[in-house]
């Protein structure tokens, strides 16, 4: 693959020290600025359990009022559940689904807002894999093959690095690699 | 795909009732039964973030430790995280990490146990699911394009049904598909 | 009123030792006997907010799912939010609205159920109270007057003291002040 | 009643959107402000259980301790129990009680301030309504047919809309109501 | 000190695995049995702020019922705070106090108990722990110098190896170490 | 001892109020500033013991990650534990161990710093005080003859206050007591 592991300015860990020991990033002497992240990731399942939560009664029912719900309180404890995450305060938390009936699968997306010292993928990411989980749950009697795949980070915004591209970054790399 | 909609003995949801509203099922007459459940997911990165956490220094570091008990710590709290669960005392949390060079990824396993009334699968999806974000959290810095994909049960023990593999399963429901 | 006080066989508290501090109850000798307990309570709002979560688009909408996964998340902390309440590992909740438009109100009844060793009618209550407050923080934008009242324990069954209606005992207590 | 819902300008609720789905406001570019917010509710009781928690040993005893502490934590959880609360950095939380003999209930009222973005009226509410069901706890023993009523916000300061009081906006209500 | 090391009966850690991993042991087969612990501990202050909690209107004031309740409550969420203790359904929690005005400290006591597969030491130390932080911090603007300290457990009750004491077994190691 | 209660500027509690009453600060009008607390703390075991978390394959292996990544998530939890802290946004964490193979025990450090009104020694304790029964926890099973202690404030930065040492305060103290 690359050979990015010769490379002088190649990225490295921020999470953990010299020594591998655990390191929370100190942010103290970040400025408070606006801050936003979008996340993804999809739920496949059979086409009979697609269609029995988005057909018929369950059309307008319970079970992507649910997820969201799940979604949205996880992104608030994400700091509870990934270690060395940030205490934050999440202004702004949206959690989308769309039907992909031709992958037989629900799309989740999700917007995490601040204004804080920190980025918020972890948060959008956090509520994008527990509403997953959730639809999971309320399915599993039905189907329990579903696959949770595609949790991914979208897009960035705020913060020193500006705005940041999933796709465009990818696309970048992709280039290098090649070339 | 397979008509299974139009099959009166279909699987139905359990976690919405009749007017799709949600319902936590009642599992009170249930007994007790010694019960165990594994789940799979990877997380994939680039080669160079892959060396960072498995060579040098990092090699007996931290990211794994970290990741392993947020895997066991969110099992323990998916009652909080996943609204129609039900609280359990679980027995034993398990949470392993393989790296799989060739693919440029990370396999994290789970194993959770009780004696108790309900499956504990999605207990070890979300050990899964938040061991993958903490490795996520962990790597960000140097690879903000890692994705997280392939989480699924992959075994249940105990209750009702006994035995379950999600491989058997799969085999049996392509043969269905095809005949 | 009446003169219980005066009565040496009137009820005492149990939460709290001769020296008037709290005192969370041993219930380790308890036999594990299967337990219920039914709560409800209203919150009362303009007509016009009542037709805004009862009419037309929101009709089916998420306000009442929302308000329902608050009281069912609820009534699983219930240990953490009542300071004395012993942990439990609810085996059944349900959060029902009924909507009483004559009085302007919502009516929200719940149902906890377990197999332990105390009642779950705090479970119950708190499940009702936060259904509660998460109407009045979906319809505050519109009402801030809303008011919230008539909560209470409705039934009780399992246990040493067996079957408990909230209505019964206050026919008999009525009685009993008149006598 | 009134007519106001053939008003255009009549109130919609903020927390859900068109398609009836749960919103979590966004407050992102909102003004950090001073904010503060009381709330009240009762807990009526027999007169002989009243007189357990408020003489002899008992006056100065942890009933009354347990209930504030409880409304305290309780006022700091609200996000966690409500779920479109933004979470938020309380700077004061207040819960006291009155006795009120003549009804035989005791009167619990709170403050809770902040410098934020959000009002905090929802943590005021939670703060009293979690207060109440402490009290009800330590009670039960002696009387199971205690109720709780009366909860509702009393004032806030701060924020865009400035100065709110209930008695004062529930005068303008009913004056409209008769015109 | 002890050549224990080199003992092939020394006891080891149950804790982590060979490879030195984090491990929740496994308790699925462990037996239900009522088990008990007792721990203890002091926070050491001067002797104006000892006579602050102690005399006058504070005598019976909230700091010792805040400290205590804390203390109850830490109980409780023990499997949260230490990652690898197993999630528990404690039948009691008891905290007390103590004034050593001797050496100006105040004694802190805990007793827990529950039916259970595992015991409750570390339920009763986190009590303690907690009451003791709780004390420190109602009494730190007045007193930033003080100590925690002797946090320890008492006795345990139950399970595989009965009862345990620790002035017992201090004894017997003290002895052995002279020996 | 000293003399210090017949002085009328002796320091008095800030988190009770006249009638005795548990109080929570209001910081609501405290300026924003960059503050800083450190902490320390010990766990005394045998030599044996030591030796086991120390020597061979767990050198580098999990006994002290999991007790810092405890620490770490016990510091953010500080305001859920500690029933009168404030919940605050730490904007780093840091949890370190020392092995002092002499008197046969660990010496846990903490650092929590933030942007805030309220001073962070209560988080810093905690940490510690968590590292601390997370390291018993782990080592139990081959030592419950441990003691935790020394756990205390050593130095503070920041608020209005300013830079305040243990050492020094101490020294300071110490010197008055004799004079």
């Amino acid at each position: 693959m690359n050979d990015s592991t010769n490379n002088s300015h190649a990225p490295t860990l921020s999470h953990v020290n010299k020594r591998g020991e655990a390191n929370m990033v100190d942010v103290t002497e970040k400025a408070l600025t606006s801050r936003s992240a979008t996340a993804e990731g999809f739920i496949q399942m059979s086409a009979h359990t697609l269609s029995l939560i988005t057909q018929g009664d369950n059309k307008k029912g319970d079970v992507f009022s649910v997820a969201r719900i799940a979604g949205i309180q996880a992104a608030k404890k994400c700091s509870d559940l990934i270690p060395l995450c940030h205490p934050l305060m999440l202004t702004k938390v949206k959690v989308d689904f769309t039907i992909d009936e031709e992958n037989s699968q629900v799309h989740v997306t999700s917007l995490c807002k601040l204004t804080g010292q920190t980025g918020v993928e972890m948060e959008a990411l956090t509520a994008v894999a527990v509403a997953c989980l959730t639809l999971f749950d309320m399915c599993k009697a039905a189907d329990p093959l579903m696959e949770i795949h595609g949790i991914r980070v979208m897009t960035k915004e705020g913060g020193k690095s500006g705005s940041w591209q999933a796709k465009a970054q990818q696309a970048l790399q992709d280039s290098k690699n090649k070339g």
